[in-house]
């Protein structure tokens, strides 16, 4: 079969590899398409090596059909379309998936898009609601709301019946995140968050912040809290290490907790399993009568793998990247 | 009646002050006995004011009897034995507080130790099952254990099934921990409790770490926590800020939180109420049966209040510090 191998001087190429095979408890996928994730970029960087025995290939979700069931699978059958969750292996052709990690394609969703739905779904379900208990009535903020995740997080957040605030960085992308339910839209390059958030909600704060700025927003993202409220630190792309004020955390008996997906467990407490079962008992009820869709901002072939990257990279893109595999 | 009042020089005296009178929804209470806790002494010091619309006088829990029920309460009758979380005046003859914090004396508990009891059940359910959903198996690392708050922790760690760590700066103290179910006893002195606490788990760290120290254990603490782990923090008796490593924390897909009990409402989610009622539900049949006892570490005259504030200070005592009111 064919894979993307990110060559020595960093190109990302489609090349012939060995065939992938599902190992017991695993489903073999033919892949018509894959999500691209900003840790594609640090892995394809060498900052980001894959968890133990993950594969080393790229790709994080993949939409497709069953072509094989390793032994002792019995939730699938072959040819049928799926989306699912990795550890990686998804810029190739076929990719093998612990099956928990299997999701049917929602109803109302072309297979392709369906690529698009695991990260998203995963990240925001397990954070916002399994992590941190968001509340119909609460406020979320949402940094980078014109994300993959930003924009399946506000969808979401509104279809549990929670109010939305989030920054972007550009006007279109505001304008965006308002269309899809965002109630309160902050520029990042011309506004203070925390002075918004606190003017917005009577002095109130956000009862839970998704976070991918670590550092740079640590102190901020503590000042925007309401009582009760938790960060959730998914990204550290404005740095790992800040000065945390405990005794403006106690004051709000508020908490500051950072997770990743791909590191957890197949099976048991905290597991991709678990939260694969609960995104699809949850979520994908919400995807199946429209309240929440897929936004796609782009689709490559494979073959322009790189230049996905740097869209991403970039950040001229709102909603998920995509390349086309099959079909 | 008398309360205890804090003189200019920061003398303690008990002295005629008006009555106290139960307002709607609330619960007179004739004070039998008053716990001290480590707050009172940050009060009395002009370091801890109480929350707005809460009596000036020191004292954040009593037992003792219903002398008279405010309107709208029909859960309690005069006469009845009771003990109390309370959001300040308990260093008195007679206290008013909101019917959802009072409790009933557990069968089997004197009424003079129940005094001992509500503070630090309310603050060890609440931080270590509400908020950092300990469960059975696991292990909690548990600083100042041979604390009130800490011999009590032990106990219901215990009582849930849980492995129980704890650190502590005596040999009589640390063997007190262990008489009372503590697996791992840490001489902070002389021990580093990262090393140990991975030493006697194989590396895989504390599932959930009560806290008092603050800042200046805020890094160790992410350092001996487990995949999935939380700090909960409820004193900063090592300073307020610290460098929290946002990469170690995401590593572990852990979480600092930091809670107070005193500023909580009285009714709502995250309540003083909700807590007393989930305390009760789950605490009280621990104690009855005599899996969890009330630990009295000394007990004093009312009129020996300053005495009994420089016991806890020095930090020579275990357990609870009571002070004698009535009877």
């Amino acid at each position: 079969m064919h894979s993307i191998v990110v060559e020595s001087d960093g190109r990302l190429s489609w090349r012939e590899v060995p065939d992938a095979a599902p190992r017991r408890g695993e489903v073999l996928i033919k892949v018509d398409t894959a999500g691209v994730n900003r840790a594609d970029l640090l892995q394809a960087a060498g900052k980001y090596p894959p968890p133990p025995g993950a594969s080393e290939t790229l790709g994080l979700e993949v939409s497709g059909t069953v072509a094989e069931l390793g032994d002792g699978v019995a939730d699938w059958s072959v040819g049928q379309p799926v989306c699912a969750l990795l550890a990686g292996g998804g810029y190739a052709e076929f990719v093998a998936v612990p099956s928990a990690q299997v999701m049917p394609v929602p109803d109302s969703v072309d297979l392709s898009h369906a690529a698009g739905l695991p990260e998203v779904a995963c990240t925001v379900w397990s954070n916002l609601v399994m992590t941190a208990h968001l509340r119909p009535g609460q406020l979320a903020l949402i940094h980078g709301g014109s994300s993959g995740i930003g924009t399946h997080a506000i969808q979401v957040c509104r279809a549990l019946g929670c109010r939305v605030a989030v920054t972007a960085g550009a006007v279109n992308k505001m304008d965006l995140c308002a269309e899809l339910g965002a109630e309160i839209t902050i520029n990042y390059r011309e506004e203070d968050f925390v002075e918004r958030i606190r003017a917005e909600t009577d002095g109130a704060g956000a009862d839970v912040i998704l976070d991918i700025m670590g550092a740079a927003y640590l102190d901020r993202n503590v000042d925007a809290l309401a009582q009760d409220g938790r960060v959730v630190i998914i990204g550290m792309q404005g740095g790992v290490k800040a000065e945390l004020n405990i005794g403006k955390l106690l004051g709000r008996r508020a908490g500051v907790i950072a997770t990743a997906l791909r590191s957890r467990p197949v099976s048991g407490p905290g597991s991709k399993g678990e939260i694969v079962a609960d995104v699809v008992a949850n979520v994908w009820p919400m995807i199946a009568d429209g309240r929440v869709r897929p936004i796609i901002g782009a689709e490559f072939g494979i073959d322009q793998a790189g230049a996905a990257h740097e869209l991403l990279t970039s950040g001229d893109v709102s909603g998920k990247v995509l390349l086309r595999v099959g079909g």
